[in-house]
């Protein structure tokens, strides 16, 4: 035991406790809809938030005091060993890591791969007496100067090189750690100015690159799914896969819609000018979905602010989109979130899970009990249901002249219906 | 003459006038590259801001006031009048319309196409004896309270029905007055809550409404451009012709992509999150660049303000894009742009129009000096140029194990170059 | 009775109902920290709203049909009764209305005051039979063309003239009501071009004017509160009211900070790039915090949406403002909030009502309860402990110096400490 | 000579020079209005972009590598000695700086003084034999870690101590080095979460700070003008000098509106909702204009992204407002703007502000140019014209009961007349 967490007690579920440290809605063992929590939520600690980051922001320099920051291999796996350590503290079933997150920066390429190998070595061992698993790895292309133009999408085909090896070693570093998911988020795959830039070249380098993606994982036989996470801009200007609707056009155009499924964040969502479910229901409707970076974003301001999520409502809506969909299979819900700068102390960190793990319970739990009542499904059926009669099914595959033809013969003159909509938010407050 | 214009004379170019009534950049028959301005701009009226706006806003109401306001045919007859007079005195090349803007209301749908047509045979003569041609008729499908659910997307498949065949109406008109379009812009094709909302079914009404655009097209001979014109949201929370990136995946999945161009909008870049720019060279990118709306967006209103652009450099990074993808062919540039609701004066209309005319033309003027000098896209080219090298090419269709070993063994470290942003700001200064 | 409603019946609290038709939440009669429901909520019903509003937005027009659409006086009175019919089923004991809302216009100035008058006769006589009580009337002065340019800071003199003998009016029908607050919301106190513009005239035009309301007050002896309610833009590009601090300041500097409070709404608080409860914090702090205007704004829509509220922990933030300030005195919860033009029908009208009311219950009594535990407040005064020891206490009033001498010499060097956002985030979760 | 910028040549003004290093619109002994130019554009370098930023942003580490960065005091003087290279280079008259730019921290405060003491005499020195001379100093009260909870306004009162000794530190430095100002930008005086904030102590603490500021520029003699520089929010949600209106309410509050005037920087305004050229004009019209922060702000990104300016029509709306109220006195137009990380090389350093400038240079000459023409000024004082009669004049001192009385009987009925905004939107289009 390293001591980090102190005298800290490992969480469980005590609805009426008095402590900060309990779950007061996440039982793992509650059944909803047939299926344990535990297996519908399926929470992942996002390893770069909770130990790499060091509470910088754009203007101020680290704010948390760790005893493993620092560059030495041993500091690595004290980093590992506390973050095992809150894994089992929160009872969290997976964890998400970057190559970067994990293993010291070498000297050269070789160098940097031994170390990946060492500390993933480290991790599976860890990982025997554990019960976390890894929901996914990815490869940090956006740190290092090198990747300042674009990792995929560089004008320096060099650096396209040393980005596709990367991701070699970290598919690899998945794969041998049993990942269920690996996932690609191209924060320099982008633009600062199209002054400089050639959008068609960097599209056709895109996918390219994610072609040999999908290549290789069917090479090492790797099951889990390949993953992009969509983000507008931050830290480009412009980033390319913005949000659902654009990543599916660009899998469309390199016939990748098939091999490639969205990791959603709620965040990411938001700075698109959506909401997070409507990322999530357009994802569903096109077949997409695969897994979620949970947090919140904050509306007032224009960044990435990655908190843990503490609104319920807003969670319900996300999870409902998620279990009408069928639930996860591969997929799960990592807290891409961190803690405020402020938060310096070892506990914060564990309360930040734990406050947004509750936070979650609530929120799928409330969902599936309007998914299952079927009120809010009933009344969306209705909505459309003159669809379903057959003259009108016929519409679809009409013509222009003949539907004019009717229009104008038939004497048709639409009515508008109520849509109901406050209505239907009164029947989700009852739920939520 | 109706003397709505009283003594506003026709506007000719006159770089050194004193008057505010001439053009001081903006001469038809300058040659740029090769070209005539007047057929590198194609300005465009739009019929619906000039014409049948009346000077409201969600807090007030009508301020204009004009002599054809009404819903008689006699008052649309004056309208198009004074339509063609303003026409004349800028001496645009087209106007652009919607079915609602020219012609009343009838008691039903056939009154309605009956009056459409009798307004469409009014346009045809007085084209006659007009140098103005029709860039682009749409229909209105959004003001009426029949499409307060949508249009093609509506969940009452007669409202769909309607639909069809009210383009049906406005295809027929637009080719009839020999248009060179048509657009389709889907403000209600969207939806209020995903509460009572199936994502699926209204994308598979869509896609089977433009699919039907498309064959009527082809059945009646018409040889213009169907144009599609992205909008984020506003009227609907969330349309789904968001921007360009999504509609080409819309297009793409209804294997439309070849059929279709879009018709991009300043303002409507602006509320999606892009620059117009962006929306502009992604089309390119993607050959979808059909047509655009000029106007320009208030940076801190966070809705459609379609206001007159005034701001040259802007103007000119757009028609950059214009240009370097060869300019447009059936498109060009329509003033979606209406007056202040405080402008209320008869000049108020030519003078908006004009000195965006002005603004257009030294915008266009500026951009195709710089592409014609060529500086900006040598140094673009240069800074891809490593990828003409055979080897890199070959990184595009090589595996990501290959190039492992290549980057590991070759002890490959890539070195950032600077992306030279702020000279090739001051190149473009140099020009515009 | 009017039928207008058909067969809805009077809400109560039935916290067990099955029928949409219930309170849930919402009992009158509860007591919350030692004051009945009713009276801490105070809830108003908005009439322009519910009443006036007919269903347009930018892009299309009327979609409600309400028998009482019309410019006559008898329409006017039955609006009357179907507004007092809605007042009496809510069981709200307040409504709020501009002049605009409830009269015909006349053809000059004195048939409209003959004609508010008319109403605010029925208005008294129907209250005779009521609950429900007057909680603010306020003057449109936007609406009508003669204000495009500004009421108190037109540029036209008589604009000035015609509003200012107009808010006398509405100060003596709010008056003869018994109004408990009169509001003045300037949506054209602002610009759309600096270019046209004189901001140190207008400040003065508005500063002359807000002082004529205040006098005007004492004169007649009104007793109830002048509240200015702040919103950042729309209609005009730039209003003067900008926000809380804004207010404020404008307050200061013409000498009636004692004399107007302010009236808040989460809508405009966002659009000004606020939270609610900031403004409502920052209004409490600064001794202004006078009245709210209840509502939800669409995060991903830049304009007021105007939406009923619908999440519980945003309108418990509110409210734990508001309870630590005192709770209301004067002012109350008025709905600024309308249907989402699809919903046509008189049972979304009641619906919208009671699912906010439900909300708004739900979140106050979740303040309360966290306020009465003590945990939060306990918290945030352990945070500024520091301050109260004396030698601290008097930093704020030494002098740069002598700090720098006691910082140098002493070898001050202060350690940071967490500030807990996310352990009272999850605090804050355990009652909302 | 320190060989960074190798054989850069000292720029001039050529306004037909073929290279990229030499002014093309900037003549600095080019008399406009009566006065040289470079005495109305008064420019600074801002020495924390230009030497002591790294590259980095949330995503990424440090991207420049230049031979002065480290923490031992020869760094600090090596990177002086390129400074003031640069200044000479691009013969601006002024720089700005904060303490942390330019001096190591040391262990405590004492030999941090000593390190700020130890520099400002090299900077003195340096100074002698340069033109250049400094526009401001100020204090970095935000990156140290000690200041994460606020500076003046930390819960802790010894973090208050610390900053008022540091910026007595600092107002000795400038005052020693003949400073024309001294700034204060409050980036961490703001909150992240209001649930641990108390704003009334904290607007207490600020204002007692600032008074102490004033007071001890008054006992050294310091004749420069104090400055506050708004911004609403980053590095924290919220803070409290937000905008120019909240700030003049602050400054009210405490007395201290004739002592402090304001630091306006394009990005922070739009940061805050509005136009630059808002700002100026408000700050203009309430007295408190005093100096600029001169940069862009990506119109699509939320966060301050400081580039330099490149838009000349923008530029000149700013330089409009500035010179209507009167040009600088002891303000200026400091470039708050840092090269794109991408731009990596000593030459963009230099390309960056040249370009600046000469947009500058251009934006002024023409707002120079309108401003003498009268045209728009005319059109203004036209606009408000009515308000110089006295009868009208006399309304500003009247009450509401009489006015009443003239509207009612006088059959007042004001008509609405044209704003002309797209006319004089042309007009300014003449000149720029």
């Amino acid at each position: 035991m390293t001591g980090f967490f102190r005298d800290i007690p490992k969480l469980t579920y005590q609805p009426d406790a008095d402590s900060d440290f309990a779950f007061r809605h996440y039982d793992p063992d509650e059944i909803v809809m047939g299926k344990r929590l535990e297996d519908h939520l399926r929470f992942a600690v996002a390893y770069w938030h909770s130990f790499a980051w060091e509470g910088g922001d754009p203007f101020g320099g680290r704010t948390f005091d760790r005893p493993w920051f620092g560059s030495e291999m041993e500091k690595a796996k004290l980093k590992a060993d506390v973050a095992f350590e809150m894994f089992d503290l929160l009872g969290v079933p997976f964890f998400c890591f970057h190559d970067a997150d994990v293993r010291p920066e070498g000297a050269d390429f070789a160098e940097t791969t031994r170390n990946l190998e060492e500390i993933t070595d480290y991790f599976a061992q860890k990982m025997e007496g554990s019960k976390t698993r890894l929901l996914w790895g990815t490869a940090n292309l956006f740190t290092h100067r090198r990747f300042m133009s674009g990792a995929a999408t560089n004008p320096d085909p060099e650096v396209f090189a040393w980005s596709a090896a990367t991701v070699k070693t970290c598919m690899d570093a998945t794969h041998r750690l049993g990942g269920e998911n690996y996932v690609l988020w191209g924060g320099r795959e982008g633009y600062e100015t199209l002054l400089n830039t050639d959008l068609s070249r960097e599209a056709e380098q895109a996918g390219a690159f994610l072609s040999m993606v999908v290549d290789y994982k069917h090479k090492i036989g790797f099951k889990g799914t390949i993953l992009i996470e969509p983000k507008p801009q931050e830290p480009s200007k412009h980033q390319y896969d913005y949000d659902v609707a654009t990543v599916y056009g660009f899998l469309k155009r390199f016939g990748l819609e098939n091999e490639v499924k969205l990791n959603i964040e709620q965040g990411h969502a938001i700075l698109a000018g959506h909401s997070f479910e409507h990322e999530l229901a357009l994802a569903a409707s096109l077949g997409l979905l695969g897994s979620i970076d949970m947090n919140r974003n904050d509306y007032q301001s224009g960044w990435d602010t990655d908190q843990f999520p503490d609104n319920v409502p807003e969670v319900a809506r996300a999870y409902y989109e998620v279990l009408k969909a069928g639930g996860f299979t591969t997929g799960g819900t990592n807290f891409d979130a961190k803690l405020r700068r402020q938060s310096l102390d070892p506990e914060d960190l564990i309360l930040g899970h734990a406050g947004a793990m509750d936070v979650c319970a609530r929120g799928l739990k409330a969902a599936a009990a309007l998914l299952e009542d079927g009120a809010l499904e009933a009344r969306r059926a209705e909505r459309y249901a003159g669809w379903n009669r057959p003259e009108n099914k016929a519409l679809l595959t009409s013509d222009l002249a003949s539907i004019e033809a009717r229009v104008r013969d038939g004497g048709l003159n639409p009515e508008p219906r109520s849509g109901r909509q406050e209505r239907l938010e009164n029947l989700w407050n009852r739920y939520v």
